[in-house]
């Protein structure tokens, strides 16, 4: 059965997207820490990061960072955080999280946005993305 | 002034040291979320990750996954977890954290270790290790 995030990629559920190529995919977490919160995930589907190969690991890597600067271009926060952690859904996902205090990266407090809200945020880092 | 880490580094303050090579090093976090907490920098001290020039991001990534599949092999868990926050120490880390629940990967939880501990896990992670 596929993976939460395989039907994100394959748009049968519904995302905000940011970035797209032929191995990996960025979209708005809709359960954020922070406004910009962004997953990024291989379009393989690997359970555990450490068991990624490395050619998908690194690529993953280097499609995070270029997602990451484009949040930390377009929202307003003192750095962006990179967490994987992966307990949740058996498919490898890189939390970019921009980060104010220490409670944005603990996973522990969450915020509510509206669609509207989704939509204007996607765009910002969009538009700062050079893939 | 040199970082906290610039001064593990350069061994003037004491560390349980994992792996080093000419660009990086890894050692165990003293103030650990769980048994088998590392901590991988690169040399070059910079603030934010996001900051790290391509190579150097790059590099950090590919070491980080060495040593946590070496700490995967290791230590007893579900899996190991990648983070990075920075807000504390500006001097860029991948924390590297042995994840059995969600509550390991928040930084509220810390244990406590004897040096006894710490030199046995450093040890076998060592012992993992295939750099």
């Amino acid at each position: 059965m596929s993976s939460i995030f395989t039907k994100i990629i394959n748009g049968e559920i519904p995302s905000y997207k940011i970035a797209e190529d032929d191995d990996f995919f960025a979209f708005l977490d809709i359960n954020p820490n922070a406004k910009g919160h962004t997953l990024c995930i291989p379009k393989k589907e690997v359970d555990k990061v450490m068991d990624l190969d490395e050619v998908t690991f690194m690529g993953l890597m280097a499609f995070s960072r270029k997602v990451g600067k484009a949040i930390e271009a377009a929202i307003d926060c003192k750095r962006v955080g990179l967490t994987v952690i992966g307990l949740e859904v058996p498919h490898v996902h890189v939390h970019l999280i921009p980060l104010n205090e220490m409670g944005d990266a603990t996973f522990q407090h969450k915020i509510s946005l509206t669609e509207e809200e989704f939509k204007t945020i996607a765009e910002k880092i969009r538009s700062k993305l050079s893939m």
